[in-house]
Parts: structure tokens; sequence; C-alpha cells
């Protein structure tokens, strides 16, 4: 007996990519035969997990064969707090890639459109498959979204538009006038998700004031994480604040427990500790400094990032200068599978990890 | 401006009750002015977090900074070892819940049917509705499972059936020999999940050989969960085992971090902890037998449980007893919404706080 599986699976999933996980690191110093390589590969916060965010997972440690508290009653209250918001407004995920999804099981359905930028977050270009929905991807501008175009191709079978603001995997980063812009286009039957992920190393005086606009944009969601500058990825803590009956919509559909206790916890604690918010975007601001004169001195293309990386443009393959980092033991991110085959992007490491990182660059590419 | 959103949703989602999460026992005490309460509510494991559980959390903290392994391979090779399959045959998830949904989110679409027993675990039906799916809700028989009518209902439009074993909120359990005769009746294109959430507490003589039949029953996906025997609920780990093409179908739609490095790193301890698993069940099966014992003695209906839980029947409306059991500082789960308005249910505690359940329920019902 076998059973075609594909065949009885919903629309869509047919076309979507296995997911192919990556190498854990140790199993590459393994077939590589070295050791002590430096991961520069997936944008996490080089200063390992903050503090006070260790002291609360350690307190909370008694109670956990007991169920999570299901409405994240203490960390909304605290990010309420924080943004200045209301409570009902937030919503807690486990990361913000179960959000975004949970937006697409509750809003896209079969045959909807979903518009998007070309180079961005692939959980985009996911979603939109596996709910069978057709992707309206918008060719990208200097390799970020080019809002024009992406009002422009807005039409009555839109649901959905998604922002990431800076952009993953390029850095770029849209304005708060050219932003505002946009969101007056857009018909308010339109939901825009703007994913905000990096928005903690953007520089105050840019930020966005995308929080302010909820109240003008109903249709808004704004997309944040605990993964990067608050330096909890393994923990799978991400939120979105939006208006509140929108937010009673996908509590609907939300699972109950989807944010676990340590993570809550967590993510609690690290919003209070701000002197290691601030290391974190000091440490960043200095090292892309550094990256770029370094990239500079060596004539190499960049694209300007606001973020915790940077992408390297070799205007060839980069797939050789990938395997040649990493027999130096720097791993890096190719990103062909964004469309951008001639680029590497590099998350911003430690000083020595940076060191490292630059001496090999440097070694490969002569 | 305003948004209708309910009106922007997915089919289903009208109709979905919004979430209304349970109060936190000290919002409770604070309430009834009283402390030390005794919650017995949620079917957690009263042991709490187990010494192996822990030790591995506490190891884990230092790379948390980081991504968890997508691929969970350590814990997957764990129970591989255990379960006697291939490592390709299981899927990890937040929690059981999450993999459920994940299950519908790849195979069930809007207007196909699910069939599942009434008083059955409220995630089916959460999940159903959410997918615009047709619940097809067979009568129980004795509290449980009528598998004779779940086979007769199934009809060319059904695409999955949810049988849980032994069942929550019940108790009751379905035998090898009858669960086996429906497997043998159902079609080999719908999918049948056999949630086994509780079965580390079934006695090992009588527990079901499901892993076993997965080489013969191709549609079949065993559900297991780390939340109950192995005291982990605060940390959302469950696990499917089936088919390996299923599971790749299923991985193309999982979110990629969907559990967290901490869940991995303690459900994985905790497979190994076999004297916290021991001790949890010889607490459950001694202490059931005092409520047993007890009920008998007062003469009150229950339903015979092989989980950790025991639900009683008081015959009439079961709000006045739930309500003045708080008062008493005893916090049981009343199931009126699984349609037992006349039930509470009783998960098994720790031998004084059974102790002070069965004392405030004989003051309660005197």
């Amino acid at each position: 007996m076998s059973i075609n599986y594909l065949a009885l699976a919903n629309a869509g999933v047919d076309q979507l990519q296995p997911y192919q996980p990556g190498k854990p690191v140790e199993e590459l110093e393994r077939e590589l035969g070295i050791s002590n390589s430096v991961k520069l590969a997936s944008n996490e916060n080089p200063l390992g997990l903050g503090p006070k965010a260790k002291a609360a997972i350690e307190q909370a440690l008694p109670e956990l064969a007991r169920y999570p508290d299901a409405n994240g009653f203490n960390l909304k209250a605290r990010l309420a707090g924080r943004l200045k918001v209301r409570t009902d407004q937030l919503i807690l995920g486990n990361g913000s890639n179960e959000l975004i999804d949970l937006l697409y099981h509750t809003f896209v359905s079969a045959g909807q459109e979903v518009v998007y930028s070309q180079y961005t977050f692939v959980v985009y270009a996911l979603a939109t498959q596996a709910h069978g929905a057709k992707a309206v991807v918008v060719p990208a501008k200097d390799f970020g979204h080019d809002l024009d175009a992406m009002a422009a191709a807005i039409t009555g079978n839109t649901k959905l538009v998604c922002i990431t603001n800076p952009n993953n995997p390029t850095g770029t980063f849209l304005g708060k006038a050219e932003l505002e812009a946009f969101l007056a286009k857009v018909p308010e039957n339109v939901l825009v998700v703007l994913d905000e992920a990096y928005t903690e190393y953007v520089d105050e005086a840019e930020r966005i004031p995308s929080i302010d606009w909820l109240a003008g944009y109903p249709n808004l969601i704004v997309s944040r994480t605990f993964s990067k500058a608050y330096g909890l990825a393994g923990l799978r803590v991400g939120y979105m604040v939006c208006h509140p009956e929108l937010v009673g919509v996908l509590n609907r559909v939300r699972e109950p427990f989807n944010c676990n206790s340590l993570a809550l916890a967590a993510a609690e604690a690290a919003l209070d500790d701000t002197d290691y918010l601030q290391k974190a975007v000091n440490l960043n601001r200095q090292e892309m400094a550094r990256y770029v004169a370094f990239f500079e001195e060596k004539g190499l293309n960049y694209i300007p990032s606001k973020a915790n990386f940077i992408t390297l443009d070799l205007q060839r393959d980069a797939g050789p200068a990938y395997e040649a980092l990493l027999r130096e033991g720097v791993i890096v991110r190719p990103i062909a599978g964004y469309g951008l085959p001639t680029c590497l992007r590099i998350s911003i490491g430690l000083e020595h990890e940076n060191q490292r990182c630059m001496e090999a660059l440097a070694k490969v590419l002569a």
C-alpha cells in the first residue's frame, strides 16, 4: 500500500520546496576538518544571552511542568508600556515567523494576491505558496522595495502587502516620508505588514514612527522580534502590533500556548535590559563601520545596510568565495536562493570574529 | 476609518470563538482572597521539571542567541532509537497542538470533512472550524469513541479522522483489537491521527502498538507529547510519527524553527530520565486508585480513566460545585465547553493535593 501524499495536500503545497536544514556548525567543522569556526550566517546577536534574560529563565524553571500563560499577560503589559499601546493591540508569537503564518492562515486564501518585493524575507514567498495564493513579486529598486511599483501592483484581489524594513537580506531602508506616502495609497481593505525585525539597529533619529501610524491606518500591522537585537533567537519570540479588533480576529486562530514559558519570561527580562541592548547596537554600529571601511579600501561592492548584516556583491558567482571562506573557518550566507547569486550576506559578529572574516575575505578574494 | 476584519477573514474564522484565556492562579487567589490553592485543572505533571531536563536547559543557555536546530537532529535521533523508527518518520512541533494545526494547514481545505468524536480534545473542533472544513461529530458511546459509527461516518469527502486515546476529557480508552479493526476499515486516502498524549500512563501490557502499525497503515499518524508524563508542558514539545513521505510533505509547510532550543534540549534529556517518568506513572497509578476508592465510597459517578485525570459526573449542573471548590482553594476543570455540563475533570496531583481535593469535594458535595 502506498499513498501519493502530495496529491492529497492542499493547493500550493506541491510547489513548495521541501525544507533543507542548514548543517550544524559542528557537522560542518567535522567535514572540513577545521575547528573554531566563526558563524556570521544567521543575523544572530553575537553577544549571546543577556544577563537579565538568563536570570529570568532560571527563575522560571520550577514552574515548567505547568502550561505557559496562554495570554502572555506579563510580557504584553511590559511591551504595552514600552510602546505606549494598549495590551489588546499586541499578539505574541513563536517567532515573528509564526505570526506571519498566522496572518496568512487567518486572512489569505487560495487565489488571492499577496504583494511583496523581489529580494525580501523568504517567509512571505513560502507562506504565499503554502496557501495557494498568487505571489505578486515587485522588482526591486537598488536592492530595496520600489514602493511606487508596489502600490501600482495592488489590485481588487490583493489581500496583503509585505514590507521588510530594514530589508533582509539586503539591509536597505525605507524612510518615513516614502513609507507614509505609500500607506496613504493602500486601500483600507488591503492589510500591510511592516516587518521591523531589525529596527533596533536603526539610529533613533531615523527610525520609523510605525506604532504612531497605527491610529491612522487600521490596516497596518507592525511586526517585531526578540531574535535580533534582544539576543533571543533560540527562544522564538516575536510580536505584532495592530488594531485591537484585528488582534481579536488573529486570536481566534492562534494556538493558545504558542509562546513557551521560558520564552515569555526571557523576553520580558530582555526588554528591561537596556544595557545589553545598547551594547548590541553600539557593537553593531562600530563593526558595521569597520566592514564598510574594509570594503571601500578593497574596492568591493556592498549594499549599504541599516541592519546587523551587510551584503557584499562580488559581481560574479559567489559560490566559490563562500566555499573558500568556509575552508578558512568563516561561515557567511550565500543568498542565491533570494535571487542574488553574486552576493554574500555577512552578519556582524564580535570584533575578533569580524577581523577573521575580513582577513579571510582578503585572502580568498586576492 | 474602520475595517470589518472578520469580513476580510478566511471562511470559518467568523464562527470561531475568540480565545478566552484562563485566569492565572495568582489572579484567582487574589479575587477569592485565598492562598495556597491547588491546581488540578490542566493535566500537568505535578512533579515539576525533572532533574535531567533542568540540567540540559542550563547547559543550553550560552547558545540561546543562536537559532535553534531547525531539524531537531539530536532529539529526533534519540526518539528514533527509543521508538525503533527512522528519524525521517518523525516531525517535531511546538506542542502537539501545532502539529495538529500543521496537519490541517497541509491537508484540510474548506468544504472537506473531518470526523471526530463527541467529547474529545477541543483542538480538532477549532482547527476544523478555522479551515472552513465540515465537522462530522460522531456521538460518543459511554463517554468514549464509537468506532463503528466513526467508520460509518467516513464519506468520499472525508480528509481526516481524529482519535484521542486515552481520550481527553473523559479518560476512556480504546483497546488494540477494536482500534486495529477500525484502521482496517478506513480508506487509505483518509488520514487518521491517533493522539496518544496520555499513553505513558497506560499500563504497558495494555498499551497500543501504534508505532508497529505504521508499516501497514501509511495513512496513520501517531501523535505524542512531552507535556504530560515527561513534565514539559511549559516548553511545548510534541511529535508525530508517520510515513517518511508524509513527514516530507508536512515539512514543506512547517515553520523551520518551530521548536525552540531549550525545548529541544529538555525533551532530549527528559526522554532519558526514566526515573522521573517511572515516578510520575507510579504516582498517577497510586493516586488514581485513591480517587476511585473515594468516589466509590461516596457513591459518586465517575468515568474510569487511563490518563492522568479523572472525570466526575455530578449528574446535575457542575458549575456550583466548581465554584464551591474554588472557594476551598481547589481548582479543577469544568467541561461544559466539551458538552459535559454535569462533569468536572480533576487532574491527578501530588498526594497532599489530592487529599485536599477529596476533602473539599466531601465538604462541598455534602
